[in-house]
């Protein structure tokens, strides 16, 4: 009997993707078939894993919703999510590194002034942001445009809350003054769980791993003539630094708070209570 | 600046899953981070490449119902489900090939007698089937169970129409008899589409692939002491049998009908248009 091998089927799923029309699509579809079959003829599943795994993808497509996208979880916590994120980083000398973008930017955030206080509410310990956006030979880079997010002292963003229409909190879209800085006031990031009621929750507890992520500050920054920069900004100390779930930390950017007593702060705040303030300069690649 | 490089990211996620508490879980999760990472790393996608990629699992999920599994569709036409079946297959000499079980068979499908007629119609090609199933040395296996089930003369099956409730079209349960015999009339099957309308037909679409799959019956068999056997038989001629949409298609599973003329024909069926019968011998692997 001529019996099929295992190659055989790895040849034909490869041959049949031969004739895409588009170079592209055909490259990666084939690469597809070829990381997908080795991964199957290595871990040789049983019927019924392979029917477990495809029954999981799909409880992960269902329970995705426009507020919930249970596929980037599970590309976060796999570090698939980071992995693109860093081979797309350009390498130059001196410029910060990425990070994910994550779920919870919002496009065109609400524009904010320099210095305003971009928390809603009394919650959390103040934070004063004071960044300065340059190149990567330290030059400022006057008129960036910042957008900051986080989540609040609860650990969760406004988009998780239920905040009347158009309606933020701890979110805000600066430009960058004359010497390509931006303050604000905000809150002390704090370590949160990423969503673990749905399947990729499942697998993290499956596999011994926790959901938390060490707390941290978003920044989205864009100006004329260079890549964009995505990243985050963690406060040491957190103790999920070393474990976070998504696998966003960079020893980069990680940085110790300052903290002060009370009484006069800036944009003239009078403190009844410590406060904490971050210092950070976001070198940009030229595009 | 200590960059981190995308093989730390892909250390780090292999390290994550060390502490899972079972070894197989442990061994697949790290082996999906191994085979997915190395799959990044080559096609290096965009962000926005890589958000499509997961917006269409996304879709692939969303589009499935109790009555459609487009994730199972997905791994069909990525010749994923055949590697898997036929990785389980056992090797040993003169055991009939397997094939996919596909997503139309009914768990209890309806007992039938002995030659008995399992269409419910009048359309198609009558064709007669006679099957012997065996060990592999040729010695019969009475009393073994074969499910067969195929799709109408429209390319559906009974579960892709509106049949009442407890109702079958083209699928029966038999009993072999003392020489391990099964025999019934169904219909001479054609060459059909694999669902197209959601997004693993966009897949194939875009990868200039088309959605056939050659005409089948499916057969199911059980018998004790034996390894269960799942496969197809593929009348020859059919203009599918090299490019399969599913890749299920093995040189020993295609066979030539014999065709008949009016008149007498088994069971003391009198038939006044030509008919066609199938012949084969199914050999097990002993358990």
């Amino acid at each position: 009997m001529n019996a099929v091998t295992p190659e055989q089927i790895t040849r034909s799923a490869l041959a049949s993707f031969a004739g895409a029309p588009d170079e592209r699509t055909r490259e990666v579809s084939q690469a597809i078939v070829k990381h997908l079959h080795a991964f199957v003829a290595e871990v040789d599943p049983s019927p019924e894993e392979w029917m477990g795994a495809l029954e999981f993808l799909t409880r992960v497509g269902q329970k995705c919703t426009p507020a919930r996208q249970e596929f980037i979880l599970l590309s976060d916590v796999l570090g698939v999510s980071m992995l693109v994120d860093t081979l797309q980083q350009p390498g130059d000398d001196g410029v910060t590194e990425s990070t994910v973008l994550g779920p919870f930017y919002v496009e065109e955030p609400p524009v904010a002034e320099q210095g305003a206080n971009i928390a809603r509410g009394e919650d959390g310990i103040p934070l004063w942001i004071d960044v300065q956006v340059t190149d990567n030979a330290g030059d400022p880079l006057p008129g960036a445009v910042v957008d900051i997010w986080e989540g609040g002292a609860d650990g969760l963003y406004d988009v998780q809350r239920d905040l009347p229409d158009g309606e933020y909190d701890l979110r805000g879209r600066f430009r960058a003054d004359g010497e390509g800085r931006v303050k604000c006031w905000a809150v002390v990031p704090v370590s949160y769980q990423v969503p673990a009621d749905g399947p990729v929750g499942d697998l993290l507890a499956a596999t011994g791993r926790h959901p938390w992520r060490p707390g941290h500050v978003h920044f989205k920054i864009a100006a004329e003539g260079f890549a964009p920069l995505v990243t985050h900004l963690f406060p040491s100390g957190d103790p999920y630094l070393e474990s976070d779930a998504v696998f966003g930390v960079k020893p980069s950017l990680v940085i110790d708070l300052a903290e002060h007593g009370t009484g006069e702060a800036p944009e003239g705040r009078q403190m009844d209570r410590t406060w904490k303030s971050l210092s950070y300069t976001f070198a940009l690649s030229r595009a």
